[in-house]
């Protein structure tokens, strides 16, 4: 029996429902994004599951009076059917049939459409307003949220201390960068940069904050002038009382429920840079309202962040290692323990797997915590690519089973993010192949020489083809981005099958994790994070940062041409240097195990 | 000294001014375009090189009263600065500088710049007119073309004749071709489609004709009414007086210049799709002046056409066979003669080897014409992508130097496209490692399996991945669809690390072509051209069409993997068994020679 108390949707939907009726609305948008539309939220901005009880990462809703609907991506399409009440939602796909066409095609004539555009991006803002205009509708933007007017146990906003990040970890000063941001706002032709993304302002200002798990940055919003003047809108009760170890001389500080409010005043004739994708329509609608231009483009910053300077790209190198003995010393436990603990009838949890690696983790002091909820997952548990065990769910690690492993760190130097695939005993001869399509995979991708000019979308299918040449295939990108202490999935460049506006350049730091996955069955990945380095003559290439041995007791050696073999005892050789050397005897005698060379 | 007569394009840009100065117009658009957007034009239509001098195959000039530009792109860089006077022309780069970008910058307060509306795609029209308008200038269109008007001795339009093309040939009649483009036009909710490209135009009317060299299709217009209305605007005199093998009972006919006039008259109340790149902006005005609206989408014909059915594919099958004998015999004559003359001081030369493998072609009765002008080159020449010998620059072919013919047919059946690259003699490791890794790109390619929903970009890198290797680059697309018995060159389809949004699907015929240049030493390029098949089990992969020989005296044999060198033993049997019986004895036994196994 689930004794979980079921949250009372539909008192909550009818609350919703009359504050319609007070306000002259006969819909209103309940997104999943807060203020800053990152990809986690803080519990006060969970308005969506609050709302729907859908507690997924990614979706929207909207109530009408009559009528409510819940758009979810294709992850999700189990899982909203469980936790939604299915008389009071239509379900749709978040992709396939989003918000806007829903608007065009469900809408009324006449009915009024609210929604808070502090909580939607300017993309969302004007392909929505258009659907409803289109069906004859009025799209209708509201001052107070509505459901933070029903919400009357809301938690808090987040007050996660702020620290400074000093440039012997960032690699470069505050007042550095304000000169490189000026720059890219004059070439664009912009005088202001209205900036809501955290990661950004956190790399801008070296900062980083505690107020969403996995995510070591404050939530705040920025405004910087080219010409010198910037303000942080940031909750004053975050920061300490002395600043002197910040680099804020020249930035004038405010609360954040004044955004607009500025921002209106500091755009009257000016134009103003605004993320189209990340950043509240709000701050686009104050500044035309305050007699300003808005110019929608991404932000400067995220072109700026993502290349990762010297001591960035040191940090990484380092935090490496560590991250590497961590992995290292967990194998070694896990083989200790999970053959003989199956045997005895007490076999290692998921959860208990993923509090170890955590501990490993926490041995070095530059660790600070999880880089994003590990997902330990064994047998059918890994085919769900974004899988987290509870105490409901953990299941045994058993013998004959094959065990995944997609982990990663938060370190003063840097974030790690990688997945390893590993079996107690013998795996079958499928398991085998396919395990070695996607380890051919990884070094086909993780071996390239390529010109500079190059996209992300033009090198994807380099880590599919040997899955493609036996019928098979995975449903998710090739790689992404990763944060220097900061976002493990960054933006811009990704590799994907869609298309990426992002050139291949040196300093970037991203994933390459090709996959398969059998539905009930089992799941295998191998992911490296790698950085992009000039290979010269206009030439790049991937160095690996991810420093964990690849278990080739799964993978069929026969099936690896020479080249292959080549790379991976190549790629083993290192793995022992670089990391053997902050190893126990124990784990040390593992590791010496698991990289004895293959031979060409 | 040269003695060809120079035109006397300053008198003709005094006239051009004179007509400016009579029209009220400060500036005049002088696009390479025809009426249809293709990629040849009819003597009659070159206004650009009768403006500028200009003769290659794409661009586009401003004449201004006081200032000119012309615009081409990377090809024609040299060329253009060759035949154009630079006192009087500036020369901008086409996709870097282009016009419109000209025109925002470069454009006074209040200039007028003229256009004519039936030589401009709809993009061109509102690129352009925005670039003018941002600048305060005015886009005039223009009822008489002013180069025409000045053009005293402008040719005829061409008047080929045209030639039903039977459904034994094309595989579907008019009537199915009609229904399904109804019902496309249906699913775009439009009434009406307003088409100008000829090759669109001739497959779904099932004729062929002979206005252009290369390019078997009728110049012409069609308004089709998916209720079942077809106006067909063509020269009469194109046209036999008994239209008995024709499909054309329901088919209206009218004079080209009535299109206007007819567009305006029938599109009253009614949607037209027109097609923003490849239909002259013309229509979409008179649609609108009539009374109609526009949407402005791809041409359905172009999606329809890109599959190719049963009879088209089992057509394509047939003339490769007859275009592979045609090709053996040619390398069979070349082997036979290049050495030997090149000793006694008469050498092979370009032109002649152009010629011979026309004449080869010319033994079938179903070939009618080459498909594009040969690219016939030794040595040096073959470094220029887009050469075409002259009696002026007709190199010979010598022993020691490496050839390249690319070089493809017109025939009843289909259209063939194919490069080879060969050597008289042997050749330096220099030019066997890039000869080796353009063959192992084209493997590659050629030899993938993907999943359905896989566009051109995605896999264009494959065949790039041997040259990236040792640094090298092709700075090209990999390959382009082709028609049957239409453009060698057809949208919409392509292997290009440009985006391409149309899905591989079974059907489309494609080329594959890599290659390695080396400016003023050598140019390596191999061409096959492919089909793409159903693989089953949602994936799908290349069947070769082009029957050809690929020189294995130029590869390293050493260099490729035993999957390479099955595919090229397989590939050659084919070879050998579908051409060998379509060859006199001299011929086969060059034949077989040059298909012998270079084993596992």
């Amino acid at each position: 029996m689930d004794t979980r108390a079921r949250p009372d949707i539909s008192g909550r939907i009818g609350a919703l429902r009359r504050k319609l009726e007070e306000t002259g609305l006969d819909g209103y948008v309940v997104p999943r994004f807060d203020e800053h539309q990152g990809e986690y939220c803080a519990p006060h901005d969970n308005r969506l599951a609050f709302v729907t009880g859908f507690t997924g990462s990614a979706g929207v809703a909207i109530v009408m009076r009559d009528r409510a609907a819940i758009f979810v991506d294709g992850r999700y399409q189990v899982q909203v059917r469980d936790e939604v009440d299915l008389e009071t939602f239509a379900i749709e796909h978040f992709y396939d049939a989003p918000l806007k066409a829903w608007l065009r095609t469900n809408l009324r004539k006449g009915e009024r459409v609210g929604f808070n555009a502090m909580l939607l991006p300017s993309t969302w803002d004007a392909d929505c307003g258009r659907a409803v205009e289109g069906a004859g509708g009025v799209w209708a933007p509201v001052e107070e949220d509505l459901v933070d007017a029903i919400w009357t146990d809301q938690p808090e906003k987040p007050l996660g201390k702020i620290m400074a990040f000093p440039v012997t970890y960032s690699g470069e000063s505050v007042a550095d960068k304000k000169r490189r941001i000026a720059a890219m706002l004059a070439e664009q032709g912009v005088d202001l940069l209205i900036e809501a993304q955290p990661d950004n302002i956190a790399w801008f200002l070296n900062v980083r904050g505690r107020d969403v798990a996995f995510n070591p940055m404050p939530q705040s919003f920025l405004i910087f002038d080219r010409y010198g003047k910037m303000v942080w809108l940031v909750d004053h009760r975050k920061l300490p009382n002395d600043l002197s170890d910040f680099e804020l001389d020249d930035v004038s500080m405010a609360e954040p429920g004044q955004l607009l409010e500025r921002v209106r005043s500091m755009a009257a004739g000016r134009a103003a840079l605004i993320d189209p994708g990340f950043a509240p329509s709000a701050t686009a609608r104050a500044t035309r309202a305050g007699g300003g231009t808005v110019q929608l483009a991404r932000s400067p910053i995220t072109l700026a962040k993502m290349h990762k300077n010297a001591t960035e790209l040191a940090g990484f190198r380092d935090c490496h290692r560590l991250d590497g003995a961590a992995w290292v010393r967990f194998f070694a436990w896990l083989e200790r323990n999970a053959a003989e603990r199956d045997s005895s009838g007490r076999p290692v949890s998921e959860l208990e797997a993923e509090e170890r690696i955590l501990a490993y983790r926490q041995m070095d002091e530059s660790f600070v915590e999880p880089s994003f909820r590990s997902i330990s997952a064994a047998d059918g548990h890994a085919a769900m690519c974004h899988y987290a065990a509870t105490s409901a769910t953990s299941a045994p690690i058993k013998r004959g089973g094959v065990y995944l492993l997609d982990s990663g760190g938060q370190y003063l130097t840097g974030t790690t993010d990688a997945t390893r695939t590993t079996a107690i005993g013998p795996v079958s001869d499928e398991i085998r192949r396919a395990y070695t399509a996607v380890l051919k995979g990884l070094i086909s991708m993780i071996t390239l020489k390529f010109p500079r000019g190059t996209y992300g979308h033009q090198l994807d299918a380099f880590a599919r083809r040997s899955l493609w040449d036996l019928g098979l295939d995975y449903d998710h990108g090739t790689g992404h981005g990763v944060g220097h202490f900061l976002s493990v999935h960054e933006q811009p460049q990704r590799f994907d099958r869609r298309v990426n506006e992002i050139e291949l350049t040196p300093g970037m730091v991203t994933t390459i994790e090709p996959g398969y996955y059998k539905a009930g069955a089992y799941g295998i990945r191998i992911e490296n994070q790698v950085e992009v380095v000039d290979d010269g003559d206009g030439f790049l290439s991937f160095h690996s940062l991810t420093l964990v041995p690849i278990d080739m007791r799964l993978a069929g050696l026969d099936l690896l041409t020479p080249a292959e073999r080549q790379w991976i005892d190549a790629y083993h050789r290192r793995v022992a240097q670089e990391v053997g050397e902050l190893l126990d005897n124990e784990s040390l005698a593992w590791l010496a195990e698991r990289t004895v060379p293959i031979g060409g």
